[in-house]
């Protein structure tokens, strides 16, 4: 049995990790901490979870996570990194679900997040965790960096076109469109229910924080692409749906199959991404609530470009569905195991 | 041309009051006054105002108001108490759209508002700004009430039953349904849109500031009822929906039809009241956007029960739109002045 | 292992019984059918069951379900006892999620339903599957009427009270809010997004299908109510909000703690229902997804009467959740097996 | 006061070009047809228009026109053409809302749209009703095709950036995102509440319609852009945004103060587009109701590329709305006359 804590566990996706875990017959929640909320018990602000989770919220002391195997941080950024190398150097693992250690360049990470970095020097082991990408890292890691929910859909969307070279990496356009949960359960007037139904905008479109992780982790696969990333927000709680723009490399008329096959080769082992028949529209809705990653690929002759559609849960597969995979990769679980409820639809 | 000015310009309201006053070609708006956005363009707030409306949010000073014929209070409850007497003094209407004014009896306000009343001595001035049961009053009162949009909701819905003594006072339950921009513009996590949306809940069940007021205003017609009020929170932005239960006083085969003679006389002459057939069933997008109370007659001859189903928008009949018709009734313009356009469909 | 058919399998009851099997590991499904859909993957309805599900639809002969077990009808109305009978000759269970058996009275059924039974000798025999009240009946059934989403919140709601003659039966009023997924995924104009999203209407308030069901049940009680059931369409999904009005039998300073006492110790084992503290207010969205009935109660001093608000997710504890509830008792498995999954909040 | 005829009526466009024409005071509805609701009260099908509207849904026939100066087609494609040409000899102007008389090359309408084209004649008579774009031939055509709701935003979006040279037309990708209530009000699983709320997917993105449309459109600026047009369904009712994509020509610091120049000097004049601050995000809400398109730009130095956001309401600005704008043109009225009311927010 795992004994896990949760860091922050009053915003979205700490409640997402503990609806999660509660699935999770080898995982025992230790301890979830909340400076705002501790002696609130965490049923009380999450009805949902009554009659099955009794703890209440902890001070986040360092003593409340002394029996844990593994750390979840499902805070605010720039919080994790003032925690994990006392967590570490006591032997306990850590997933930081926010941005703490997702960019290696402590420069560029302190550019886009206004502040300077806690544990520089934690970078380098940190492991971006996403197991398409770096499994075996992950299974040794002893500091998982859970990817952003936007790039986890853009980078799925792209990895097999661009590992075979069918795509031109300048000519990248990602239209990410996701649902209003991924801006956490913060008191902000720009996302009350009145401000946000029936609408929908773009924003961060002159620069948003998960570009430069995307970047970066392109860059890990010898990638260098200025690629444009335009972030909208829409009127539903849950869901990414990342419209992927790219300029084909070479042509005729075999493309589609040929890339289609290679999607259904680099994914055809992965528990958790669905590559559809080429042509098809993925709905956000089909993966709510799963740790899917739903994938279709189309191929406009004309323009001579490929159209990648990827659909995630960004509190799922864009947070904490993607957090417990790592788990299980880190402590030698079964990939799939707590993470095998389907979409729901409707 | 009547000059006006609003306090409180950000709130849901005051943007409502000013859309609509757009549309009212013997309205113009001398000042929009909020202290925390003062300097700032009111359409840098609400673009929809944009190439409309050229003011800037003023600082609420009496100074501020001093060209005004009439000032609205679209502020939070205990505002307008503070400068409603100096713009009396001053010549200058008002009309508050919150809750100051609205009780007569000051002990009962200040036990469901919480707060001392700062001009208990208006309060025998101040005139309930419901035109269907106070237009004279209204015509030439220099304060008004503006109603609650659950009491404006519950009272049109009830008057012609209680006035023809057609229903047992002490049986009468009002379900009361409301959109959420009834919560006001507020940085608040329970009205954030991942926690109002794809959920229904009721809240203030053991009591809400909007009962005091409707058996007050009951009493005026000498009713006496202890009725239960119980609200509930819609995933919608605007629309109240008020089922409401009585028991029948008599009986007979033509309770429905006598019942429903007396709704279509009752608002035969009224701009803003729409009877429909008797067994309709009203839905609240037919008056979205617009200032119509309608109303439908049901009667249940196994429990010898009426049940009265009455919608609004919170926003216009229940706030900015009756507030204009009151306005235009003090100033002895055509009622309908302003308020013509149809609800919004879909 | 249980080998089960689904009868109908692409409307939503349908595919929510595939999702919840789909994480029940004692229960293989063999069949769906469906005429419309014959030979289609049900994936490509419902792509949330990829990778998960790949059966196709089958035509509905009896023949398809030879292997079966267990049949479930997910189907419109009338369909069901058109086929029980030669299932159950042949040793097959059935239960009906449509309404075909839960009134035992045929000429109110005929009455309601608009159709001549086809085979009222087995109403004699079928259990109505409400496990909170007929457990034991349910265990040795062979044909089981799942109950009703309304009847089942409404039930569950009054069912402490009326069994401890807390309250005047023919006092009560049901003002019940549903979610659209209760109209079914039938093509029709008055359930499009654009029709039912930002809006809220009552119907069916001179009679609903549902009302003689809450009757009959209660009958069976002794207690012959005619309660007033009057439903509302509200722009979610799923879910069901019942708020429950009835006077109180009696007074006292005691009453509520009385009353919440019969509660707690009426749901004391129950798996599925949780009572809230009294005086709480349950959201729907807190039961989105799981199986399960929260409770709140309330009394209204000044009106004697008390107030029970309740809410179950209509697709799971209103149908395919309390069909594997029944499922499990009538096989003698786990009553919780499978149905473990949290509420899903956000 | 102008006459006219509304066929179709049951439709959205319909029912809000009735909604509009209610605040238009020159014009009168002489008529309105519909083949299926023929006898009924228009406002028994819509409740908003229940006190101003009395006319009856008549019986489609050339007869019913014979009194009106313009007849309205608020159709589904492929039925305009069927009576265009006997209005127009009866000297009765005809605005198409559908798509008959947008495309002039006959072979292409007809490889899109599936159907033979009655009138191949007519086509080059016909005006496409895009006011900032034709106004000139619009004030004296008798045959208006009003744009599609896709089309305008785009073409509005990237006029200013065309017309100057700014952009490489091939680079062009206009990534779409629409409401629901642009499917229409028919009968259809696909467009049900449960189907489309809570979710977001592309459709289309192999080829839609309004491609063609667009590309014509832009041929007569001599711009032959082989532009990317991909259509995403959104949970909300009403409003288009558009994010189009397109390399800058060119570069320098003041790439985006020049282009921000062109778009306010090409709009300066425009009553219904509104060109906010560069850098602005407009939200489709600001223009709920409205005959407004709000526009503002962007300039991705990294990337060289400009980056246009264009949001309108595809019901008016993208419909209706704009076929008033085009009628007030064909007879000389002020273009804005009935179309100034303000979005509403929230």
């Amino acid at each position: 049995m795992i004994k896990v804590g949760i860091v922050g566990g009053t915003g979205y996706t700490g409640v997402e990790l503990i609806r999660l875990i509660a699935n999770h017959s080898e995982v025992q929640i230790e301890v979830v901490t909340s400076r705002s909320n501790a002696g609130t018990l965490v049923s009380d602000v999450y009805p949902n979870l009554r009659g099955r989770i009794g703890l209440a919220f902890s001070e986040p002391t360092l003593e409340a996570y002394k029996n844990c195997d593994l750390v979840f941080f499902a805070t605010p950024n720039a919080t994790a990194m003032l925690q994990a190398q006392v967590l570490l150097d006591a032997g306990i693992k850590v997933i930081d679900l926010a941005a703490d250690f997702r960019i290696k360049d402590v420069d560029l990470w302190q550019k886009w997040y206004g502040a300077k970095h806690a544990c520089p020097d934690l970078l380098a082991q940190a492991v971006y965790g996403l197991p398409e990408l770096n499994r075996e890292e992950i299974r040794s890691a002893s500091l998982v960096a859970n990817p952003g929910c936007y790039p986890t859909s853009v980078i799925l969307g792209l990895l097999p076109l661009l590992k075979n070279g069918l795509i031109e990496p300048s000519s990248i356009i990602a239209d990410c469109k996701s649902g209003a949960s991924g801006a956490g359960r913060n008191a902000n007037v720009s996302t009350l229910f009145s401000e946000v139904t029936e609408s929908v905008k773009a924003y961060g479109t002159a620069g948003h924080r998960h570009l430069p992780e995307i970047r970066e982790i392109l860059k890990t696969l010898n990638v260098d692409s200025n690629l444009v990333f335009s972030p909208h927000l829409m009127p539903m709680i849950r869901g990414i749906h990342s419209t992927l723009y790219a300029d084909a490399i070479g042509s005729g008329g075999d493309s589609l199959d040929k890339a289609q096959r290679f999607f259904e080769k680099a994914y055809k082992d992965e528990p958790f991404v669905d590559v559809m028949p080429a042509g098809s529209h993925p709905e956000t809705r089909s993966v709510k609530g799963a740790n899917t990653c739903r994938i279709a690929l189309h191929y406009l002759e004309e323009n001579n470009k490929y159209v990648v559609l990827s659909v995630i849960d960004n509190l799922v597969k864009g947070a904490a569905g993607q957090a417990i995979q790592n788990m299980n990769l880190m402590f030698g679980l079964e990939e799939e195991f707590g993470l095998q409820s389907l979409g729901m639809m409707p």
